[in-house]
This record gives structure tokens, sequence and C-alpha cells, in this order.
């Protein structure tokens, strides 16, 4: 059985990884999806075991404590995690999985997964992410500049990663992140 | 401007890469097809200037004389060859370029381009591929046996490709095909 693809899709807070994955996800149904832990608050609209799983951060520890997690860390005074199970059980069954991740989480799981394929989600420019953190209207002034600051840097990061995708259009990332998916199914492993 | 990439499609004789190559250019104007010089007689259907330039052994070797061609080969004895004018033109312009070649022609493209995306088109089975010959139906015993004989020496070249697509459904290979050429136009170059 040829092992699935590790998909890790990453990008600076506010740039919409979320938005393009749940569209993905919507028509195309030839890869899973790995939930992330956290023990951050739920927002309006997600649901705990489809976006997440919300827990408490005994919860969360309890997992850490058990080697349960590929990776974890502390982002913005919140826990997130990515649960190891579910992720390597899809891969064993040949069938490719997608993570959602903040870009400290990304450069972990390349720790443990360097062969997978990791996608950068890039916004238009600086002014727009700006624009969706304020419509977004979730976080106080003082978290938006934080994480203004962050995407600045993490940018840097580009580099590590295999594909860039530029978020302008919502239906042209999803378009090109649907043909990263069919075009590493059909890579020559070396 | 961000330079254009060239998609070399190759695989064994008569695997169908000129069907699968017809079948993309029809929808997808996002790409542009380099047309190969060759000596041999057009087959039916197939016209100068846009399937092939037919050219006369006189004319191909003028051009070979004078450094027109990335590669040219003797395939099955006839003289087959890539004008360079028109693929560097358009990478130039960023505009990505097809380029459908048999193995030996591709390995010689490799030695001007080996940033190229090299893409490797499979049959099915050899079952297949010799009734895809025996369809065709231009060729006799002895070519035959010789392509299916060169068909399978040239398998061992795969592992110098990036991508490989199974030719077993024509809108499958057709959209894989597509899929490799958005995904490389997403690629972080290094």
């Amino acid at each position: 059985m040829k092992r699935g693809n590790l998909i890790v899709l990453s990008g600076p807070s506010g740039v919409g990884k979320g938005t393009v994955l749940r569209r993905l996800l919507k028509d195309y149904k030839d890869i899973e999806y790995s939930i992330s832990a956290t023990t951050r608050p739920g927002r309006k609209g997600e649901i705990h075991g489809k976006d997440y799983f919300f827990l408490s951060e005994e919860e969360f520890f309890q997992m850490v404590d058990n080697n349960q997690f590929i990776e974890w860390a502390k982002v913005h005074n919140n826990y997130y995690g990515t649960p190891r199970e579910y992720v390597e059980k899809t891969l064993q069954d040949g069938r490719d999985i997608i993570l959602e991740i903040d870009i400290q989480g990304a450069r972990k799981v390349r720790e443990t997964y360097p062969e997978a394929v990791y996608v950068f989600l890039l916004p238009p420019s600086f002014s727009e992410l700006e624009k969706r953190l304020n419509k977004r209207g979730t976080e106080d002034e003082k978290t938006k500049e934080l994480r203004l600051k962050n995407a600045r840097e993490e940018l840097k990061e580009l580099v590590n990663y295999d594909y860039q995708i530029i978020n302008e259009d919502l239906e042209e990332a999803v378009e090109q992140l649907k043909a990263i998916i069919v075009a590493e199914r059909c890579r020559v492993k070396k």
C-alpha cells in the first residue's frame, strides 16, 4: 500500500487558512482533515470535534504527557496540538491528510515529517491582512498588532516551504491547493 | 518578470502523449505548445505548423548547423528536433510552455533545461501499450516490436522524472497534467 501524503497548510494568522481549507473540503472528498486540539475558547460557529477538539488545559497536558501530539505549542496565550494517531493511521491507509497549522507548529511537524508537502498561504499584501484581522473583529488592538508583527516575522519562513499560494481570490486559492494535492500524488518518489 | 516553466511531457512511443496534450490544449489556454520539427511523413490529420513542422532532411540539417535546435535526435529512422527560439522567447515572456518529446529527446533537453518540469506518461500496462500500437495501425510488425522493446528500456528512465501519470483514463490524465502545471507555478523557488 502506497503511503498517503501529509499536506501542511500554514501561513500568518488571519491570512484565511481556515476559509480556504473549509472551501476545499466542501467539494473535494479525496483527502482527510487533521482536527487540531486547542485550549482556546471556540469562536462563533465552530464545532467541537469538527473544527477543533476544544480541551481544558488539564486534558491537553494529559495528551502531552502521553506523547499523543505530533507537535504542540503555545500561540497567542493558548495551546494548540496535532493528535498523532489519526494522522498516522490515515497515511498508513494510503490516504492523504491535510493539516492546517500556524507557522510555529509547521516547524515542529517538519521534525517528524520532513517528507510532508508544505504550503504557505500568503496575504495579497500586509494592509489586506490588517483589514482581515479588523473584519474578524474578535481581537483587541494589542492582539492585532502582535499578530501583524508576527506575520512579518513569519514571512521569512517561506523559503522552507514547497509551495506558496496568494490568497487574493478564494476560488483561485482553493484551485491551486487542490492542484498541489493532485500533483503531489503523481510525484516520482526518489 | 518571473520566467515561465518549461514542462516536458515524455514517455514510451504509443503511450498517448499526443492525445493527452491535444486534449489539454483544447480547453486550457494558460500554456504555449512547443511545435517540434521532424523529417517523418505527416500522419492523417496532422497539420504542418500546428502538429509538427514537417521538414526535408536538407531543411532539418540546415537548422542543426545553425544551432537552432535545443535538441535533435534520430528516432525510428526519422529525425526530430525542438526549435530553440520559440521556447526561449515564451519562457522569457513569463509564460509556461509544454514540450511533447520522446525519451531520448527529453534526456537532451535536460542538459539545457535541468530546471524544467519532467512528466513521464505511463501505459496502464505493457499489453495495453501493445494494443494501442496495433490500433494506431500505422506501423508494421517489426516497427511495433522495436517500439515495445524500446518502451521497456525507457521505463528505466522514470527515476529521472519529477512526475508520473498513468494514462488509463484520458480525462483523469489530462486533469493530472493540468494540476502539475498549476502546482508548479506555486512552487517556492529555492
